[in-house]
Order: C-alpha cells, then sequence, then structure tokens
C-alpha cells in the first residue's frame, strides 16, 4: 500500500448526465461536483488519500480501468449504472482484484424496475451502498479508507 | 426545434454487412442505399428534413451517439439489433431523451429465436416499426416526422 | 391481385371505444376518423386502394373475417387489441394466409403491463407497427401497399 | 342412452379450412368427407350410431354446443384446435358432461410450438387421439362407441 | 346517476347450468333464483335499486354488455367464470368504466386448481366477493350500493 | 352453535394504524370506528351476534387466537394484512377450524403489487371479501352469518 | 414392407403387473390379454398382420427392442409407462426409424400429477393414443395398420 | 424534528450472538460493542445525535418497535437479518414512516445463498449498505443523519 | 458434554393441538403422550438422557429456544411444523449451533401440497426424519443419542 | 404377514463403493458392514426380522427387485441414491406396494447440489430418514418393523 | 499410472447406429471406424496408449462401466448420447474417479433442441470437446493423454 | 481457401492477465505463451498454418475482428470469456461467417456459477472445447485444421 491511499472511482453510462437530466430524480449535483465532494471526503481522513475520478459509456473501458486499479489503487469505488445488470466481464474483472471493491448506485435498485434488482457486480464486490444520491460517493470513500485501513 | 428537422438515424452491430450477408434474408440494399432512401423520404415532407447517418458495432459508441441527439436532433430512429435485447445503457440513455424516438427492426424479432423477443429499447422507445426490411426506415423517417410535427 | 389492391383493416375489442374513452392517453380520433384517414392515405397511392374496415368486440368473429380475406383482399391489416395477447385462434388463422399482414397497436405495449409484452399475433405477422396512435393506421396502409408491390 | 348411440363430432377454428389450406401438412380430406368417414364408421358399428357434425370458429358456440350435448348425446368428440390451448370455458363446459369425451387433433401438437403442449381440454377428456390426420377421426368414432358400450 | 340505482349483473360461461349441473357443490339456486335474490336483496335499500340480470357464454357478448353499462349503469357485478382467467378483453373492457365495478365467484378459486389462480378481471375491479355461492350476489349488490353510494 | 352467535374478528400487523396512515387511501376511519361498524352490523341481523374484535403485530399471536376460536366462536373473519402473503402458520392454523373462515383486505391486493397477489390464508378460507375498505367488515359479519345459518 | 406387415408392441416398466395391480384404475386386463387383442384385432385386417409383444422394465432393453424395429417392423407402437416422462434415450432411438410410431397410454396422462405431463416419446412419435385403458391397443394396432397403407 | 435528532436502530434474529459466533466471519465485535460505536459516530456530528439501540428475535416486534418510530424518531437503520427475506410485515411496517430508512447488512447478501438475493425490507427503504461489517453501523449512522439534514 | 446427554425437542406452530385435531391423519397421540414416549426412549439408551421438550406457536419463540440450546443442549430435535417451510430465521439461528440438528415432520411433505415440499430447515440439519407419526420422535431420540456418541 | 417380518433393503447406483470411495464424507462402513448391522439390528426386535440386502447399479434392476417385494416382503427400505432424483419408474414401481417403503439417504440431500433436491421417491414412500450415514439403516430397520407392527 | 497408458472410451445410447442412421447428419463413419482412429491417435503418441472401446445402451450398464475405469484407466473419455442429459447417476459413478474424464458430443448440444442445452455429465468432467462429429473422438484421445502427462 | 490456411484466434476480456491472476486456477502460462503454442501447433500441420493472434476487452472490437475474419481467415477461434454468457452481437456477428468456429473455454463453465451455463456462442458455433486449460487452444488448432481440411 502507498503511503497515502489510492481511490480509483469509475463511473459507467450516462453518469456524465447527472445534473442535467432529471434534477428533480438524480440531483442537481454533476460528476464534477462529485468528484471534488470525494476529494474532500479524502482530505478528511487522517493522513487524507488521493481520488482518481472517471466516466465511460463503455464497458470495455470499464473493464481496462479496473485491470488498471490492479497496479497502485488501494480500493476501487464503481457506479455501474447500467453495465452492473449485464455485464459478466465487470464481475470477472472485478474478482482479479485484492482490493476493497464498493459498489454504488444512486438511486435505490431495488424500488426501480425488476431488471435492476440483480446485480452481476455485487457479489464480486466487498460491499454495496445505495439510495444516499451523491451523498453515497462520500460515504463510499470513508468505507473504502475503513476496510484499507482494516487491511493495512 | 430547428427551422428544419434533423432526424438521426443509429445502427448497431453487424448492420454495416446489410447487402452482402444473408441478401436472401436481409435483402440486397446496402446500408449506403438505406442511408439514401432515409434522405429520400425526409426530402419528400414538406420542407424536408435533414439525415443523420451512422453505424457502429460498440455498445458503448451508441451511448455516446444516444446522447448527443440530446442536442440538435429533432428524432431519433435506432436499429438497435442485437444491443436491444441485452443493453440497458442503450435503454438508460434513450430515456434521458425528450424527442420522439422510434425502434426499428429489419426482420420481425417475434417470428426469430426466444432471445430476440424482448427488447430494453422498446419500453424506452415511442413507437416500433418491425419486420419491413429497408422500407421499414422509409416508413421510420415518416413516423419520426409525424410525431415531431404533433409535439412541435 | 386485383387492379386496385384492397387492403382489410380489422380493429378488435374496446376499438369501438376510441376517441371517447381516455382521449388523453388513446387521442380524440374515433374509429370512425380513423377509417377516413386510412381512405385518404390508401387514395395517395398510385393508382390507389380500396380499404375494408371493420371493428368487433368477438374473437370468432376476427377468425371469420380473417378467412374472409383469403378472397379479394391484397393485404391485411389487424389491430389485435386485448385478443393478440391470448389468441392462437387468431394465429392459427393468419397463418392460413398468403397476403402481407401487419400487426398495429395504438400504443407500445411493451411499456405497458407485463401481460401485453406477448403477442401471439406477431409471429404470423409480416411486420410490426406500434406506439404511434392513429397515425400507425397511415404508416400501415403504405407498408401494407409497399408489401403489396414488392410481391406484385 | 337412446337406443342407436348419437355422437356429437364439434370442430373449432379454422377446420373449416381443411383440405384447402396447406394440403401438404393437414391432408387433401376436407371437413365435409371427414363427415363422410365418421358417419361410414359409426354406420359399421354393430347397430349404428348417428353423427351430429358441426365446426365453428366461436368458442361461445363451442360452449353452447358442449352444452347441448348434455341432451340426447351419447359421447363427444372434440377437435379444439386453437382453444384447446386457451379455453379454460372448454373445460369447464366438457367437466358438466357425464358422456365419454375424446380430444382429437389432426397432427401431433408435441411435436410443433411450445405454446400447443398444453390443452385445457385434455384435463377434462376421457382420452385423447392424435397425430393420425383425417384418420383420427375414424378411430375417435370407434373409441367413443367402444366407451359408450362399457359405460352402457 | 339515476334516481334509483342500476345494477348490472354479468355472468359468464356455464353459469346458465347453474342448480342443474353437481348442486352438491354449486347449490341448488338456479340462475333464475338468483336473479330473484338479486331484484330482493336491491328492494331492501333505502329508495330500492333496479337489476339487470344477464348470462351469456360468449367472452365477446360480455365485453359488448360492459361496454353497454358505460350508458345507464350506475356498478356493475361480474361472475366472469371461466374468462376470469383468460380474458385481457374483459380486462380492457371494465377499465374503461367509471362505475364501481365487483368481481364475484361462486366457489373460491385459490382453493382449485392452479390455473383459477389468476385472474384478469380482480386488477380491474373495485373489489371481490368470492366463496360464499348464491348469498355471495346478495352481498354483492349490497357492496354495490354502498360504493355506489360513496361516490354519490 | 351458541344462541347468540359468536364472531371472532382478528386483525393482522399495522392495521392498528388505520385511519392515522395515509387516510386518502386506506379511509379515515380507526380500528376503533371498524370494531363498532360490526358491532352495529350483527346487531341487525335477526337475534343478533357478538363480536369478538382483535388486532396484533405477532403472527405468533394470531396463531393463538385463531387456535382459541376452536372454543366459543361460530364463525372467523381474518384480516391477515401481510402474513396473509407469508405464513403457512395461519393456513395450517385455520384448517384446524370447522366454522366458516371470511378472509378479508381492505383494498384489493390483486391490483397491488406482485408479492401481494398469493395469500396462504385464502385456500384454507371459505371466502374471500377484498376491496371495499371499511365497508368490507360490515359485508364479512353478514356473510359469516349467512354461512353460519346455512350450516346451523 | 413384408406382405403381411408386422407391428412391434413394446411395454415399459410396471405394466406386467396390468389386471393385478389396482384393477379398478387400471382394469382386470392382464398384459396377456391385452397381447391377444392386439393379435385379434390385426387378425381383422384385410391380409392379416403379425403382433410381436413385448414388455420391461428396462430402459435399456426398450432402446434395444426400438432398435430391433428397425430391421422387419413395419409400425411400432410404444407403451413407455414411466420412462416416457424421463427419457431422452427413448426419444433418440424412436427418431432413428422411418416407420410409424403410435405412443400409447393406458390412463389420461394431462388428467394426473405434473410431472406426467411431459413426454420425451411424444415429439418422435406419429401419434399419441391416450386414456382408453385396454381398448386403446386396439385402436392403435388399427392406426398402425392405416398410417401402414398410407405409406405403403 | 427534535433538535437533537434521534435514530433508531433495530436489529433482527439472531444479532444477539454477535461477536460469539463464528468471529472470523462476522468479526469480534458484540451488540454491544456496536452500540457504542453507533453513540460515538452520532456524537461526532455537529450538535449530537441520540442513539436508541436494540435487538429481538421476534418479527411482531420489530413490526411494533418500527411503529415506536413513528413518534420521535428521526430516522431508522433496521438490520433485518433474516426477515428481510421474507417479511413482508416489515414492509409495510416500514411503508408507514415519512423519516429516512437505511437497510443494513454486515455481510453482502449477493455473495451468499440465492434466497437472500431479494429483501422486502430494501424496496421500502431510503437506501442499503451492506458488506461492511461492523463499521456498515457507523456508515449507516452518518448516512442517516445526512438525510435528516437534507429533509431538515 | 454433560455426563447424561440433554436433548432439547422443539416443536413449532399448531402442534399443541395434536391427538385433538383430525386424529385420523394424524394419530390419537397428545404432544404430552409424545414427550413421555421422548423420555421413555431417552431412558433405554445406555446411560440415559434427559429431554426438555417444548411447544409454541411463535417463530421468535423458536429462535430464542434454538440459541438458549447453545447452552447445555447436546442434541436439538425440532419439528418446525409450517415455519421449516418460511423461516430463514429458524435456519440462521440452528446454523449457529454445533450439536446435532435433526428435523423432524410427522407427516411426509413430500406427499402434501408443494409448498411444502421445500424447507429452510433441512440445509441446516444434520439429518431429517419424516413420515413416521409420533414413532418419529423415538426415532430421533435414537437418531439423536447416537450422533452425540459419534462426536462424544 | 409372515410369522417373522422380513424386510428388503434396496441400494441403488454407487453404493457398492461405499467405505471405499471419499471415506471423510460418507464414512468407512462397506455396504457389507452395513447389511451385518441392519441383521443386527433386525435381530435385536422382539421375534426377530429376516433382513434380504441387495445393490444395483440398474435402474430397471430396482423395479424388478421392488415388483418382487410384492410377494413375501413386510416392509421395503430403499436408498435410492442417484435414481431416486430422476426414476419416475421407481415411483411408479413404490407405488404398486401396499407394505410401508422407507426412503433412506446416508447425506442429506437438502444441503447438497439443487438438482438434489427432488426425489420421486418420497412422495410414494412411508417416511424418509437421511443424513444420519450408515446409522440411518438401522433407525430405517426400526422405523420398518414399528411401521409393521402398527399394520400387524 | 500404468507404463503404458490406457484410456477407456465409453458410447451410450444408439451410438451402435453411427454411419448408418442419417449419414448426412451424423457422417459415414461407423463405430467401429472411430474405434480405430482412436486406437490410431493413440500409437502417434510418444510411448503409445491402449484404447478400451465399448458401447451400450444401457445406463446400468455405464455406471458398472465408469466404477470398472477406477482400475487399470488413467483416463476416461464418455459420449453419454441421451444420458448426458437425464442421468444423475452418471454424474455420481463420474465423480468417484481422480483421473481425468472427457465429456464427448457428436454434435454441438448448445445448437440442438433445448432439452439437450444441459448435461449432468458435464459438470462431473474434466473438460468437454462437442461439434467436430468422428474428429472429436481423436481430439479427446490426445486431451487425455495431455491429462494423463499434465498428472503424471 | 488460401494455400495456407489462415486461422484467428481472438480472445476476450480479463485474458490479458492470464498467468498472472490466479495460476493456480488458471495455469502459469500468459497469452503470449499460449500465442507461442498455437503457432506450434499450426506448424505441426503438414503445409503448415498461419495463426493471427488477438486479445481485447471491448465486446464492439470482438464483433469488428469477427467481422474482418470474413476476408482471408479460414476458420476462427474464439475464447470469448464473459461475453459468450451476455453477447448476441457476438452469436450474430459468428452467424454471418461461413467459415469453421470454435468456442473455447479455459474452464469448464458447467462446473462453475449458473451464469456461465449459458453461451450465446455456442449455438452459433461449429464445435466447443472446453476445460484443458491452455492445452485446448493446441486442440482448437488441430480441429480447426480437421474441419478446415473437410471442407477443403
Amino acid at each position: 500500500m502507498a503511503d497515502t491511499p489510492v481511490i480509483h472511482v469509475l463511473n459507467g453510462p450516462n453518469l456524465n448526465l447527472l445534473g442535467v437530466r432529471e434534477p428533480d430524480i438524480y440531483g442537481r449535483d454533476t460528476l464534477a461536483d462529485i468528484e471534488q465532494s470525494c476529494i474532500k471526503a479524502a482530505a478528511k481522513v487522517e493522513g487524507g488519500a488521493t481520488v482518481v475520478f472517471r466516466q465511460t459509456n463503455h464497458e470495455g473501458v470499464l473493464v481496462d480501468w479496473i485491470q488498471e486499479a490492479r497496479e497502485g489503487a488501494d480500493a476501487l469505488i464503481i457506479n455501474p449504472a447500467a453495465y452492473g445488470h449485464t455485464s459478466v466481464a465487470l464481475h470477472d474483472a472485478l474478482k482479479t482484484l485484492s482490493i476493497p471493491v464498493i459498489e454504488l448506485h444512486l438511486s435505490n435498485p431495488a424500488a426501480r424496475e425488476a431488471f435492476r434488482h440483480h446485480s452481476y457486480v455485487s457479489s464480486a464486490a466487498t460491499g454495496v451502498i445505495a439510495g444516499f444520491g451523491a451523498a453515497g460517493y462520500e460515504l463510499a470513500v470513508q468505507a473504502a479508507l475503513i476496510k484499507v485501513r482494516e487491511r493495512g
């Protein structure tokens, strides 16, 4: 583990539209705002932490990025969005990691359409945080650092 | 809405092989031929319409292009091909649009294998046109313009 | 094929209430209005076309009428309404036809209750048009005549 | 039981097209030919038998006719065609009979589409004869008379 | 609402055999007896009520009659018998009504075969009364008038 | 049977909040109001009837109370609320009774979430009354007394 | 085809107990009685027919015998009993035959337990006869000879 | 809302054995330790917060306690343990609350047996936190207070 | 392990009615009779054994009692009755035990309704004894003591 | 019943490898050892009992042997091993017996793969004993003799 | 392991008809031809290998032969044909082997009927080779010897 | 076909980590090692063969590469990894090829999680090789060349 822990935060398809699309449902925070909150949340922890924050609409790119986390990341937070429900490739990529993995959802999938009730990511994750909107990211950064410390 | 309506026509995986592959089933029209038909169909409408016509084998690129339609497109026609059956990401991207969305299939999926009977795109579309081969694109252009006028 | 093509347009249960019931959902066009649109759409085609337009609440009558289309009809458009989801008899009757068959729905069944997601008619139809309200009938008349010409 | 047994033979939707539609699959015998075969088969039995032979495309008419068989019929043969797969009403009507009921199919439903593998009629029938084409009717007449004698 | 409320009572397939068929299960009351009970139950209510009482074995006729209830009926009681389990057309017809709709069953479908456990009518009904035999009709008339008063 | 019939009315989890929680859906009647209506409804019957009215949030207590009904109760009305969907124990307890059992629901479960479509209580009940709100209790008291008389 | 047609009649597990076990359900005819009826039924046909009649409790022996029918048999009647519901091996063996195959059941499987509703034999058979007890064998011999003549 | 927010933390069956049972899986923290952590986590928030912490093995008691949270609680954290998978009663009780509800699991149910993949509590909760062991409680307290502030 | 082994025998809902309810099915032995048989069966074993015998209708109480068996019990016999089919809480509680656990049923659930074919208790039990009525308890006591000796 | 009761103990496929294969799971007792235990257990019973003990890998042989038990056996114990999960033929053979039938499993199928959770034998057995290893046979012999006495 | 490795090649039902039945699908090679190819393929390997090649239509014989492979075989190749889809007994027998097991299919089951998509043998096999016709045997011999060497 | 056959070997997501990730499960061979083995295996064949070997984490890129194989490839070997279970697009692309297609898996999917039991690639492949680790590639190259020769 690096002296200052590094947390990769990966965001899946359509999350680049956050704050723009249906703000009454998804909130007015943009993904850039959320990146700032994560950085702040990381800074509050004793010793600090570095946040690497990325978004893509491409499943294959998410797989690439998860593999990159094998080098240098101490924890990974992933909001897989739609790919959580359909991607065995994400599941398999996450299974190759030995660092803590946190699955994050802005809304609560259990309260939405049936096809959102299953996630291939969940069974490859250490833990899940869902339904807290943008605030969930801050909780996930904290949770990631707790898990990093526990394994430290 | 722009003075001259703009229609984005997106084509999914393997449609670049149209006219080449199994012409007895899929017809002898190439995708370039179909693009020309769409342009002609658009020209017939009073005031005309602009057609933006694209194909990709990549799910993520389709998501990108659907998001691009948020700027400047008045209607979107999508032949999702195989991704219609497996992509929640397309569903979610289409749900962010407020313009008419038309799902198009060359053949009639209901008369094919069971795994083609469900489409994640249908429930995010205004309407569906399936089974009319290349001619379906012309109908879709018309349908799109009818819907644009209705909302106009 | 007759000199002037003949198109039978069959309408299933509860469609006689169109324009009266829930106009905000189903539109304000009555079935009589739609019949007129079909006639106009047929007239626009070069050489014209004759439209035979009927409605019934009885599954058996729909079967009778489909059988009648074996004589003198060049194409059949059917909005089976509720019977599309439950009637193998319609499926079997349509399978006896060698003319183009178009299934039509005013709304988009894929975006409604689960029991509307399957249609016995679809797998016996040449093509499907759904979700365009009354305008769908005009598209279907056009589609029917394209298919008649193709086979002509 | 009447001196000369009476057998009602009921035929469901689309069977009026027998001999006309797809003769390579369903054979060249018309329903009128089959009626004659049934009458001959009944005549061969010692003492003879009367055959009442009817066809309809209407589920409700089949229910009416099954109820009529409560008076004067000694056995009932029913080829429910498509309604066998969808009609609980036929099931219930047949359950009110105390005479032998024989379900008949021209083709073998088990070798066709999945939606033909279940019949609501079967569980209300004494026995089933399927897959013997027009000849199945003669077998059914015989079977009916055997059952009538057994109960006689 | 008319001064004296009008209640339509519709009865589905095979109910014309009540009192005749299996009296140990379904009771000895004929449908005519039940009609009289309904009229008496309606008369007991303050101000009285008119009962229109009908039976048919035809799904399409039930749809027609439900549509007729749009004019002049203040409440509708329907014992759909077998069609309750298979008819989306009944569901759709009932959904066009704005008056109270009561689904009635003589026996308790939940205690019978699995194919009787689901009813397309239930989800389109205000309420359900099942398992009380002929007495259920009197309860349904009362329930209908309570609901009419509540909306009155 | 006692001279004056005794009816036990059991109410399951969360029904103690009636009239307080979401009055627009469940009505403004409290459970105490409903108890009074039941008593009045019982009083109207010739000879009268005694009502024992109880509520609990505990499945085990409902089982205890159903067993108590074996002594001294002439009929049992149960609104099992959520436990109807999950409790085989209630089913088994009700099956030990030889008196009429009426299942009651304020709303119509068939028109709600899928997990409310099945009830373990229904198949152990004489009859079911659902969807009439507080008025359903009065109907149930009547229905119970009709059944008691029939068996009397 | 031999001058005198040869019919193989194969009987599966537990059929050796016929006439002994539960005679009220399965009848009092033993398998030896049934063999005699088959021989008599074959003798009645013009030109006669030879019957080869066998029973085994072993699935593998049934497969062996079906293969033997490839030499010298003109038709095969099989009462697979329990193996009909579980044996893909029987299905595959029957599929290698080019002669008519008739599946026979003494009782009507559709009216029994759910695990008897599917038969791997049906989809490999020309036709099915079920529910006529021992008399079904005679019908099957007739049906076999009709089919042999048709192909003759 | 009270000046100092009050958070109810409810714990379901078998959680009283925490720290004692299988410490390698569930950790060495007892429920008493976890209560202390919650209190500390609440104290860290500006203005502080009061924690009411309870455990029971009884579903009915959980329902009672959820109802009690209607008075005086500003947020509710529930670790339903086994009852999450089977209790519609908990779902219904939680639905009566208008305060934030957080579902908590020590382990990650998605990575365990299939019967733990569905929770009736999730669809009635604001959000879910799972898989972080005892540390999940601290995150949940934080999440609860964020949600209280947002609504504040 | 104590010098004299201690066996806890827990009985679930409605078993307190044994001997009283439907004696033709469940036998004439009361639960008190069965308790005596268990004590006698335990006494026959060399060195003897102590039997703690309890019944409750409450799932939560069963969970409490299973937890109590963690102290002082050498084996646990549980007849979960209806809760076996619905209670994950029992499963989880039993999983915390390291002593032999025997699931007992008076009747054979596999020969009853489908909802009795699955038991959450079975997969947490050492072994299962079902279908032997009251005598099953004596076998279970023996089995328990065999298992205790094996582990002794 | 013979003076000295006779118990047939039948063992299915792969049980001949007991004691040899995976002794840590299945124990070190060979099938010969188990036969001896059964004989001893039978000898302990007042009056004694004769044990006929057999093993085969062939489903058909098991059917043959079950039929043989119709003559001279007073009870039958069967460890069907794999055939329990797939053999309707065993089910049907056992159904022809009128003596007590005990299904036995060495391990607890409910705690193994899903395809072992259903047994066609269970619904044809008097009772089931599972999960007690070789000791289960001794319990089964006892159980068989109890059942023989009860019927004696 | 013997100096020269020994490979058992087992063939299931109907494979004795290879080369005779439907040669256009299954090829013109007989099973004897295939045995010769296996021997040749084994001879090509350095040091050679002995092939024991057998076919049977009996499931039980396959179980016997798999058990025989426990003595003297270094690898086992099995083409279970139809029994692969239905036989838990084969699964269990194969699980007792510690040598490499290769499942072989001539055709590609995934491209055939649904009931061929699952194999009980696959989950007990080291590897699977399917769809290469007779050539698949040669590949399997090679694969077997590779696996033997790896474990050697 | 080119003089020297050309084989395309495509590898899907996460296979770039071979030899690095979990070497105890997937072996110590890297993808580069495997490429060399394929080249060697191809060289051993008379006349040799050219191997084009590629890996990607992107579904769309696999589709592109499969389409490229339409020009110049004589056979295609694909290890689709996770995309095999979820990609209809791969299925459709492979269906456009007329050359032999071999599906390859390092491990045996049938022995892993349920979601790996189905492959969209299998039904579009000539044959399948699974479970032989890196050695499977050499077998696949051989198999490919056998198939090329057969069609040659």
